[in-house]
């Protein structure tokens, strides 16, 4: 029985967790998740994960793996000088900073080499689910997640998605909606889709945070519209079986639905439309997603 | 040594060659390939492609493998039960047509099984410069036609991209050039990538086969917007190392650099660009494809 240690880094918190997996099970976390708040400080957001990862080892036994899911962009080039490193984030207190390398020579202060997989949190929670989850075994399998940003992560074949770097989905342009006059709100990129239906860019455009604005607002419409969107745009790309669409704004009672009709509409008949499914770790995902990494480092 | 039968189905002919394949080699044709027009009668297309394949299997020896690599949209659920056949096209003749299924049944009249690998033509010709071409062994590979039509594969993990179904890369709705006025040429989506940038696009927007229009055009600069455009959105989905850009327009000296300029542009240094390249195996790309998907067949 594997001793495995989960890291979801998020914009707001880093999640910490140190799980025992059992063969054909789901992880077990021996105990209640550690969270730091990601501050402008990163060298001690990672000696606080450090401190109590080694505090739990010495309670439940040495850890076999780690997997950390993260925000980036990140460098996830194994070949490269800077794997591991944040790249371009919005968060300058973060770029370039050796989130990876910092960890390890946490939990390396030993001698001991620790098995480690690093990924996207999105690349992590589809893998996740796909593990354990919503999407079990499905191929291709797309994890969305709608939420302060929008990302997405992929599995496909088996694996996880990276190339030159790896998918940012939430940065897609995709049409506008006929009668959105909202100007985008996406410092990078304007009105890309996460500039016109992340939770900002819906605050902005309606005056009124994602929670409060009513079921029968015409938000919703917009926001499945632009869902649909970029839906489409995966599905010509990816064709994939399944997507999970997770994130804070997809807890909507009915937007799922409403963006699987547009969706229906979009596509015509022409393509078929992937499956579209709620995480079965909800708002879990990425630190499931992390321990999925940190299984599959393990071997 | 293996002795492979490759089809290329494409919109205006099927090309069919037998090829032999020596361990770490480029397949090599053992006779000129053998050309069918792309008939309003499948069954009589097929007949004369299974005729050619007997004749050389009398003269060279039984084949090992067969790889079709063909347009669609087609089934590629091999627990579908009509796996092989032809979906959506816009070919009356062809819809529903079980391509697979009737090759076979003509191959394996002795009551021989051949193994059989089917795929896209894109998918081939992707499967094609992964293994012996332009981008081999990059992950992920992207490969983009633009020609008559305008479509795309990928091979992601090492193996080709299926799900619901297969990519259909060609048919993504992008942004407009802000001065296009033209209203689109495809019959299904109207200005989709294809009804914009594909040949018979180009012949209706500017009054010219694009074989006639001067390099100087501003045709180009319109061609080079869509084809960054599309690239822009792949990078976004599935971040490939190389996309690898085929097809007749794309044969235009100074295209392929103009779509990399304006690419770079567009994505401003937010994600690396993939590096884009021309195919090894130019117009033979999806024939040579095909033989991939019949090595892979023969395991």
């Amino acid at each position: 029985m594997a001793l495995l240690a989960g890291i979801e880094g998020g914009g707001t918190k880093f999640v910490t967790a140190v799980a025992r997996l059992q063969a054909g099970c789901e992880p077990e976390l021996v105990a209640s998740e550690f969270v730091t708040p990601t501050t402008s400080n990163p060298a001690a957001v990672v000696n606080e994960m450090v401190g109590y990862l080694t505090e739990m080892s010495h309670e439940h036994g040495a850890l076999d793996a780690l997997g950390i899911a993260t925000f980036g962009p990140l460098d996830l080039d194994e070949s490269s000088a800077t794997y591991g490193c944040l790249t371009t984030t919005p968060k300058p207190d973060w770029q370039g900073f050796d989130l990876l390398g910092s960890i390890r020579r946490g939990l390396e202060a030993d001698g001991r080499t620790l098995p480690t997989g690093l990924d996207t949190d999105v690349n992590g929670a589809a893998l996740g689910e796909w593990r354990w989850g919503a999407g079990r075994g499905h191929n291709p399998l797309v994890y969305i997640t709608v939420g302060t940003g929008i990302g997405g992560g992929a599995i496909v074949n088996g694996a996880p998605v990276h190339g030159a770097m790896h998918p940012e989905m939430g940065h897609l342009c995709v049409p506008r909606h006929p009668d959105d006059e909202f100007e985008g709100a996406c410092p990078t990129h304007g009105d890309c889709l996460e500039g016109l239906a992340a939770a900002p860019a819906i605050e902005q455009r309606w005056g009124l945070p994602p929670e409060e604005i009513p079921d029968d607002h015409p938000a919703w419409e917009f926001e499945a519209h632009y869902l649909a969107e970029e839906l489409c745009v995966i599905t010509f790309v990816l064709s994939p079986q399944v997507v999970v669409l997770g994130g804070g704004v997809m807890q909507r009672e009915g937007l799922l639905e409403k963006a699987r009709e547009r969706l229906a509409e979009m596509l015509n008949g022409y393509v078929p439309a992937p499956e579209l499914v709620p995480p079965r770790f909800g708002m879990r995902a990425g630190l499931i997603g992390a321990l999925a990494l940190a299984e599959s480092a393990a071997g």
